[in-house]
């Protein structure tokens, strides 16, 4: 099945700046985020695999103890239950992040 | 964990112009497909639950009995089993998926 967007995805902004649209499967969700410029990402957790990449702009990213500027293009995977956060410059970003099960958010 | 680009990843070719290079954590897997202009991708269905998102070009993507141009952007699912395939046009295409659980190219 195909995807228009916005139509088809649920909006939610779980932190100002910080936009949301999701995309679910059974096993699988995807989350488009729309990140603006200059804003925090608060550290976290959750049981659910995550992988995503960096589709535009760029974000400082910490997995656990590691911290890295991640561009456009570049992939990461954050493991169950490991705490990440991080945070946009001035150009923000646009992200997709996969879960596995899918990411209800609150 | 972040991964660097080529090095990080495995790299396969299932079928000619069609070069997949895969991360993946426990319950997740991305593969990241550099698509050949004009090229078809054979029909095909796994267990694996799969989400993709197009990041530059397009594909003409058959899910079940269902036919899209798929351009840069679009998000689609493909539940477990369901037979898909398609093919991509006179530009190619770099195109995300992720797979639930990991997918193991033979």
């Amino acid at each position: 099945m195909f995807f228009d967007f916005p139509d088809d995805f649920k909006a939610v902004e779980p932190f100002p700046g910080w936009l949301v649209h999701v995309a679910a499967g059974q096993h699988l969700s995807f989350s488009r985020i729309t990140l603006k410029p200059n804003i925090e990402l608060p550290m976290h957790a959750h049981p659910n695999e995550q992988m995503g990449i960096v589709l535009e702009g760029a974000i400082e990213l910490t997995i656990g103890d590691e911290t890295r500027l991640v561009k456009k293009g570049g992939i990461y995977l954050i493991p169950s239950n490991v705490t990440h956060g991080g945070s946009t410059h001035k150009e923000g970003a646009l992200v997709l992040d996969a879960f596995s099960p899918p990411r209800d958010y609150k």
